[in-house]
């Protein structure tokens, strides 16, 4: 919760610098289009929403063939209508909306909220319509919401909007609501009014043809409002914009923490990607780490999306990670405990002074340590002197209180008390009023009061657990993305005079090079004469490795001789290499055979890159194959990426340890895995063409040995 | 569900071999000792919840002091009752229950409940204390429930038996709940008042001085009121004795699923174990793998608990994991398909039978594959064709309905119509209606005819993936060891004369060669010719290996001497290390070197044990260091363990797959491993003095090379 947004009046006061956003949720005038008379449709629905909700502004139905609707008089063309009109919301059906819309542009309207279903989502047909809408609303400057979506909602009481076609409006609130679909919305609504949750914007964005969840978190995030906002998304289109949006909105003077769920986490019937590194860089597994450098919150559920936002809309940002527990029940206690240690929270000893404290007011038996049980037939009292101790404790952060109905138990008593505290605390503060009749109406009262309350004092510590992310988000230094000093020029003279498809090793080897990774010396040669020559320049032993377009898995056309330690045996292998390859790849055509250094051994290392439909250049860092395969151990992060993502990257997987030096080897020089790392993500966001790069292993030895690139394929597109 | 106790009338009719609990669950009689006459207190509430709860019974107060409580003639004491008494409820301070148990013992009462808290709980009096009640049970043959208890109720019509300070009775059904905790009951019974969950027993046991959850097992096993059974346990003791009641209820005929929730998952505070396996052994992990091998579902929450259990209570076991959704809304359909494949449910693909069948009665535009969206204008027509069909295809095992409230949605006519699918279905059917207020009704109508409802998809799948492990489980053959032939008197003969602490390594090699594990050549020589003529005999390279009591890590004094390949080798640095560790263990005894032959190299494994104080001996396995370290790949089960077992604990770790052969290395001889696992379980099970055993490393070679036991350490107890 920031402090601007606090204070900020109930009612808006939007500065004159109008946002394009501002038509969408503040219009002074509606069109609805499309209207019919007959109650429980989507048309009706839409125009007596707005009508009987309240609009503190003028709503116009646009009904061909009507004289009114609701007794409000009709109009045939919304160019018909006498006024000026900020807003339209459009309910034709999907063959009439284009023609529709275009009349709205003509009429001077700047926002349109397309309602009608039956674009994009119903195959080709579809598309074109939409691409139709897109261009009207290029050609009039119209912000356009939908198509195929549930509406728009605004409960600023100098607005007062339900342009959609939900069943009641949600009570106002600070926390903002966006989603891709529809039907959840509905849901959504209706359970958030179970809980006295309320919102502040509610937004159903559907196709996103114009209006995306970007331009709604640059709106958001200067709206007076909202505190939170809430996102669920099916499909990522801008990755890019995504980020950086959601950057500005996070961290940012004024920041508000942005919640999401993304769908579609086991896509089971993805493609399968062509490369080893492609079928890991799992697109789940890359959407997670986008959102974490984002800054997006990613939940698992509706369930976990409230929880969390609740709790950091209506209490104040925690310090730390230290929970205090009061509860008049040992085994409550004890599941908190093990759910908050779970979740990351820590749930410390109260200092001595607090202990000595509690000892006064609370039983013998009562336990004074953390969690602190003030025993099955405590009162408001008890709960009042406990609560008094464990705010005022210096090792505690946040508190959970926790209630199971027994027969002594003073419900209301010990909710009002809870109110009390929660009025002057500068420390947040959460409820398990664990039950459902009995303990109801407590619940009642701390939800009234904006004190977030939880059926089980597990989904409390989860709700923390978020809000700790929040925290530790804002706390992250920016990244400062500086490219380091490469020779592009090289790289791209390679790169440019590349056909699509797989780069040969020595061309590869090459790229890598210009960029400043690690790669040992060799040369490709043609006649074993002149490898010879190569191998006693570069001292032995040596590898040979075929080189062709044609071959890109070298060992299975056993197209790599290593450890060739003199003169002959260079001359031997190149010759029996050359004409064994003759015979297994007779249509191959071979360049040559490229002669390197051994390399000593060290850690096996896997560098990859991939570019994403949705998020361009992505990177991948992880450890030899088993850690990989079997363990799933790799972090991934979008590319370019700083000084600081790359030492986070490297120290994300597990086996981070070994490469610390384990079991008695020598340690890896992390600093130059960095290096390594940094350089591979400036490469592929400095081309395009880069589809796949994997550099697989590269080998890391200690500082005085260096790493070394032992195998690198690189991908181009066209 | 059993059709056993499907078809069971609904007042139970037990048979005439009474069961030692029935007095506590079918009291005839029940007297109540302690009554007081004051309203909300403990002592008064117990009684009136018996008068008031339709008890089929009679109930006396025991007041002393008192003519009458509620207008019920009192007692001075249980001996003055003029009838028999089957039952004691006791509510007297603690003080006085040792006095009101042993009247009760004279009176000839075979069943208490005792509700006083004041025992173990807390500290070195209360234990006294409850050995003393302990001591009179046993005397006078009382079947036990407490101290420190909420009470026990019984639903069934024939009873009517509310023993228990809770404030209501809950609703009549086929599940059990048994909870350590007290408090905690007062909460799930009021949280299952509001989803109209029923309940056969309800027993809150909290000390079990008397009667255990072992006994409740075996008691509710033969209930023909009770279907599943759900713990709440904070704390276990006899862990043996709770796998083998748990195996005899969830396996045998009229098997029934136990559901646990096992607190204290996180010990802040625990010991610091000292060997190397012992850290590893985590008491958590220890009992998440013995809940597994008896047949006990673990669930992390209250949630979780009913979830799975209304699912299992009220509808078919499924044949087999595969899930058909059927929905209106996309969003909430492709969050439930989410959930389920990570859950490990499968999605399938329709027939096309299936598929063809569903487009007639469905829009163009509905989704006929799996999920079958109905699209949001849906009523309940197109709700029922669409379960038709999928409820008739072969490919789905169950289905999930979800319903999202939109305009046109007629939400009771749906909930009527899943009603009556539901009648006939021999499929298991859930519904998640998303939302609160708008879908309260059709919920109601739901929760009455006993369908599954979940607010969120999500949950529904987590319930079905419980279902799941309940069937996966019956399946499962059951174990049947047999011990392996084995030397147990030699075994015997070194350990007897051997003292508490760490066993001499030459001792501790000769204990496993007597159980059969592989244990290279080796001979522990005090001068350097001994070591030099067993060399020779051998053949060389050997390791030397200094053997002291007082030296237990060996490579800390450099006690280890590796590689020696003749037989000046092995002469000098056996006075080397002589030399050397009379330097850097001066205090040390020195016994001699072992001298060993050199194992070739192979996997490297962890083969450990533990005795446990609750489970006995437990067993460990995984792969080297680092796997074992970084990743915690290691799994735990009690010993003695069957060759189904040992199979089953070499595949579940993650880098099994290595051990059949990764990156070209020859696979391990997996039957050989197992075997050694086998036999180290035999071996701690035989022997109660061995508290820890580490094999670290076992070296696994390929079938022609063998295992080799190339490290141990065996801590013996007194």
């Amino acid at each position: 919760m920031n402090s601007t947004s606090l204070t900020a009046p109930i009612a808006s006061q939007r500065t004159a610098a109008a946002h394009p956003l501002d038509g969408v949720f503040s219009p002074k005038s509606v069109a609805v289009l499309g209207v019919t008379p007959t109650p429980d449709t989507v048309p009706y629905d839409i125009f007596h929403n707005i009508l009987g909700s309240g609009f503190q502004g003028t709503v116009y139905p646009v009904a061909p063939g009507k004289r009114s609707i609701c007794a409000v008089r009709a109009y045939r063309y919304v160019l018909d209508i006498p006024d000026d009109v900020d807003q339209a919301v459009i309910v034709f059906p999907a063959d009439v909306v284009e023609r529709a819309l275009e009349q709205c542009g003509k009429k001077g309207i700047k926002s349109a909220i397309v309602i009608s279903a039956g674009f994009r989502e119903i195959g080709a047909k579809g598309v074109a319509r939409e691409r139709r809408l897109k261009d009207i609303c290029k050609e009039y400057g119209i912000a356009m919401i939908g198509p195929n979506c549930l509406g728009v909602i605004n409960t600023d009481p100098a607005v007062r909007l339900n342009a959609s076609f939900a069943r009641k409006m949600p009570d106002a609130g600070r926390i903002a609501f966006l989603s891709q679909s529809g039907a959840l919305c509905t849901a959504v609504l209706d359970y958030a009014r179970e809980k006295h949750i309320g919102f502040s914007k509610f937004v159903s964005f559907g196709n996103k043809a114009g209006v995306t969840e970007i331009e709604l978190f640059d709106y958001l995030h200067a709206d007076p409002q909202t505190d939170v906002i809430l996102l669920y998304l099916e499909e990522l289109r801008d990755g890019r914009g995504l980020i950086e949006a959601a950057r500005r909105v996070t961290r940012n003077h004024g920041a508000k923490p942005i919640l999401a769920i993304k769908s579609g986490r086991t896509p089971q019937g993805a493609d399968a990607a062509a490369s080893h590194t492609g079928s890991l860089a799992g697109e789940d597994a890359v959407c997670d780490a986008v959102f974490r450098e984002a800054g997006i919150i990613r939940v698992a559920s509706i369930e976990e999306l409230f929880n969390a936002a609740i709790l950091y809309a209506y209490q104040p940002l925690p310090r730390g990670n230290r929970l205090a527990i009061v509860t008049n029940a040992g085994g409550p206690g004890v599941m908190a405990t093990d759910a908050a240690i779970r979740c990351g929270l820590s749930v410390p000893r109260l200092t001595d002074e607090t202990m000595e404290r509690l000892r006064g007011p609370l039983p013998a038996t009562a336990n004074v340590k953390n969690p602190v049980d003030v025993i099955g037939d405590a009162r408001a009292d008890r709960y009042m002197a406990a609560l008094e101790g464990v705010l005022a404790d210096p090792n505690i952060d946040q508190t959970l209180v926790i209630l199971t109905p027994q027969s002594m138990t003073d419900i209301e008593a010990i909710a009002r008390g809870v109110c009390k505290f929660h009025e002057t605390a500068d420390k947040p503060l959460a409820c398990s009023f664990m039950g459902a009749t009995d303990v109801g109406p407590g619940i009642r009262l701390l939800q009234q009061a904006h004190i977030p309350h939880y059926i089980l004092p597990e989904w409390a510590c989860e709700a923390m657990a978020y809000v700790q992310k929040i925290r530790q988000w804002r706390e992250q230094p920016a990244v400062s993305y500086e490219p380091l000093p490469v020779s592009q020029a090289a790289a791209r003279a390679i790169l440019d005079e590349s056909e699509e498809g797989y780069l040969d090793e020595d061309k590869a080897l090459a790229v890598l090079a210009a960029y400043g990774l690690p790669v040992p010396p060799h040369r490709l040669c043609t006649t074993a004469d002149e490898a010879v020559a190569f191998a006693e320049k570069i001292g032995y032993p040596v590898v040979l490795r075929v080189v062709s377009p044609q071959i890109v898995h070298k060992s299975e056309v056993r197209g790599i001789t290593l450890n060739l330690a003199h003169a002959d045996a260079v001359r031997g292998a190149f010759e029996r290499m050359q004409k064994h390859i003759a015979q297994a790849a007779p249509q191959a055509e071979i360049r040559g055979q490229l002669v390197r250094g051994m390399i000593p051994p060290g850690y096996e290392l896997i560098l990859g890159a991939k570019r994403d439909p949705v998020f361009g250049a992505t990177l991948m860092f992880g450890l030899g194959g088993i850690y990989v395969e079997l363990f799933g151990d790799v972090t991934f992060n979008l590319a370019p990426i700083d000084a600081a993502t790359a030492s986070r990257m490297v120290r994300q997987v597990k086996a981070f340890k070994l490469l610390q030096g384990a079991r008695g080897k020598p340690p890896a020089d992390i600093e130059s895995i960095e290096d390594c790392l940094r350089r591979l993500g400036q490469l592929v966001s400095d081309f395009d063409r880069i589809a796949e790069l994997d550099v697989n292993p590269l080998i890391a030895g200690p500082a005085e040995i260096g790493n070394a690139v032992a195998d690198v394929r690189i991908r181009l597109s066209k």
